[in-house]
């Protein structure tokens, strides 16, 4: 991995250029610009969803959107952390049992030396306790109980705010609701709470020759398999998916049409092909007579170069590349840290050095990322590069990449053994 | 974590016991058994769940009940791999451009040599081609292209069945559907997949000191805080939620019908609490009043050791402990592989070797389970033992836990760099 060239990058330029006759007038775009200067660009705005509250159930797995602190000790007052018999300071080891409580009931007495009440588990004590002997350390004789041993002040006694203290935090913002949290949340009595909105997305694939994977497709065309992938990968990121279509032959002004309709409902629009600058290309023309800024056109990557950002007011275009591979990784790329970013999230994903298990042949050119599966082994990570990657092919969306190898401009073919900087989108086994 | 000492673990025991008065009559109960002997028994009653037709979007993340494999050669006919310009073989290096294709067009022409005609990517070729030109590697001057290099036959077309030939297994079944997947059923039309369909598992709380998480507790009484946990901890092995209910102060009588009524929908009924033998104990009268096959009652494990399971019909009951970390152990140990098996996955959980990042002071009794976070590291697993891990507190909880250590009846305590056995519960970052 040395010695990278940086052959075939096309410098980044901010031109005033001539439009081709479909686009019509001149402007000033952002073009074919580096992915971390596209990242920041697409994040600066991306606004942070509303926050709403939710039944703590429904909450499960979603951002929350305030801190939240406990509002009292917990226990609140001391109790048994054992089925056994509380006893006061002062006895001769022989005790009489004067009562006998159930869960859920208190105690009205305070001990006397050589007195004992049987408490439960997590039941509140009688005054005058020094401490629980636990039920199976006492020999019960009638009424009496015998135990011979020294107490120790305070065994067995849950002390109040043992498991939490009035005050500490609970779930800071920006945390993801597990069910530990919430059953935490829960002991509190707290049964709503204020999450972040999903981020609403819809997907529109472009293109002439493509039908939705619902219809048959005549020679020449193909169906839509990006809207599916896109709808998953969205879905993984907890987005809510409001439409997955396929604008196919329509005209310009019916797809402009669409576009407004699924912009109307949407936080974020996808765009899926026709991001290049061939005649019959859609996304640039169809973008800008939507009179949304565009951010950039085009990022110096392979695959995925043909990807560009748009905002109009508070909402985001995306338009990603037709070539399934190439759609896949501009999405990990430019998408997947915007939908966190507007959960709440940290935007950036887990970025690690790990060690090719395969050989992969391809060398030079752009800055080049590879769908692969990253796994922790003895020394590491370990990474390994699915097979078939040409971007119109699916094969390697067979297995579920986790991880992205990111290999810098002009760079050699990768050997076995090779270190390798690798993007992990999702956490790994072994 | 040597000379492990196999202390206070009673043996496992087949007996014919007199049982308390509250229990009545009888019977053989396979009691206090190797965790080990208790997840084969659970797994022997766990049955695979009936599969149904979805939808491909709803379908994502299920598992598949049916092997798919392609259906015809995909691409189904060679394709340009470029746009740029077909050419027959033969040229002398300017070619007239006879034909535009554009997206979803075909063409019905056959090419001559010193003739070429324009294709898309993805596009279907005209007869006579032995190469597609790429746009950008030719000169065009009005209707006529050059290319003055020689020209490898075959290059820049995609063959039929590149990316999957007729017969090729496209998803296996017991397989996750992930976007990627899905995305390539997708490119074949498939809209409907057959999936497993999701565990109905229905919660129940017991313990007259124990009130719903939306009620304000009275002194002595506290909160559930279990159901919340394991409504999460079951969303997250994809089971469906359809009832967390608290029996309360309810009477034997009426428990009864509650269990009974949910257990009516349920494939797995999960009772909390109570599970242990003192006279206040619900768990084991209501299920064995219930006239379900009690499979056995308590494990050799630490939390968790009142544990349980019963089967009624194909329905199975499991009974865990009330303190919270107990509860939340015993769902992993017990519930999760069911979950597992009755969605057709492996119920197995990963079992791997971490050196543990810091130190636990407790040490002897029964073998001995400890939530934790493990973590890829250079040198491998990592795992670090989560704090305040009594068994009725909750702090653990706060961390969102993905591992358990499995430390052997009589271990010393472990040591910051000891080695320790895990269970890897959910896949780990770094």
């Amino acid at each position: 991995m040395k010695n990278a060239k940086l052959a075939d990058i096309r410098p980044v330029l901010l031109v005033n250029r001539q439009k081709s006759n479909m686009r019509g007038g001149e402007s000033l775009v952002l073009e074919n610009i580096e992915l971390e200067k596209a990242q920041d660009i697409i994040l600066d705005h991306a606004r942070v969803m509303p926050a709403g509250s939710l039944p703590l159930l429904q909450a499960l797995g979603r951002i929350v959107a305030e801190d939240i602190a406990a509002e009292h000790d917990m226990p609140p007052c001391a109790q048994a952390a054992m089925d056994g018999y509380a006893v006061a300071e002062g006895g001769d080891g022989v005790y009489k049992v004067i009562e006998r409580l159930r869960p859920g009931e208190i105690s009205a007495v305070s001990l006397s030396a050589n007195q004992a009440v049987g408490v439960v588990t997590g039941g509140p004590l009688p005054g005058g306790v020094v401490a629980v002997l636990p039920e199976e350390a006492v020999e019960l004789k009638g009424d009496f109980i015998t135990y011979r041993k020294s107490i120790e002040p305070g065994s067995n006694i849950k002390p109040p705010g043992e498991n939490f203290l009035k005050g500490d935090l609970l779930v800071r913002k920006g945390t993801c609701l597990s069910a530990g949290i919430a059953s935490v949340l829960a002991s509190y009595g707290i049964d709503e709470v204020i999450v972040y909105r999903k981020p609403r997305v819809a997907i529109l694939s472009l293109g002439a020759d493509i039908v939705s994977h619902r219809e048959i497709p005549m020679t020449g065309q193909m169906r839509d398999s990006n809207g599916v992938l896109l709808a998953g990968l969205v879905m993984q990121e907890q987005g809510e998916v409001i439409d997955v279509r396929v604008a196919g032959v329509d005209n310009i002004t019916q797809i402009g049409e669409l576009f407004e309709k699924l912009l109307e409902r949407a936080d974020i629009l996808i765009t899926i092909g026709g991001a290049a600058y061939g005649v019959c290309d859609q996304a640039f023309p169809l973008i800008e007579q939507s009179g949304a800024d565009i951010l950039f056109w085009g990022i110096q990557i392979k695959p995925g170069s043909h990807s560009g950002a748009a905002a109009i007011g508070e909402k985001l275009v995306i338009s990603l590349p037709g070539s399934p591979l190439a759609c896949a990784v501009s999405f990990n790329l430019l998408a997947v840290p915007v939908l966190r970013a507007m959960q709440g999230l940290a935007p950036h994903q887990v970025r690690l050095s790990a060690i090719c298990t395969n050989a992969f042949g391809k060398k030079g050119g752009p800055r080049r990322f590879v769908l692969a599966n990253a796994a922790c082994a003895h020394a590491g990570w370990n990474v390994k590069i699915l097979p078939g990657q040409k971007s119109s092919m699916t094969r390697a969306f067979l297995s579920d990449w986790n991880a992205i190898i990111d290999l810098p401009a002009g760079h050699p073919p990768v050997e076995k053994g090779d270190a390798v900087s690798v993007i992990l989108l999702k956490p790994a086994y072994f």
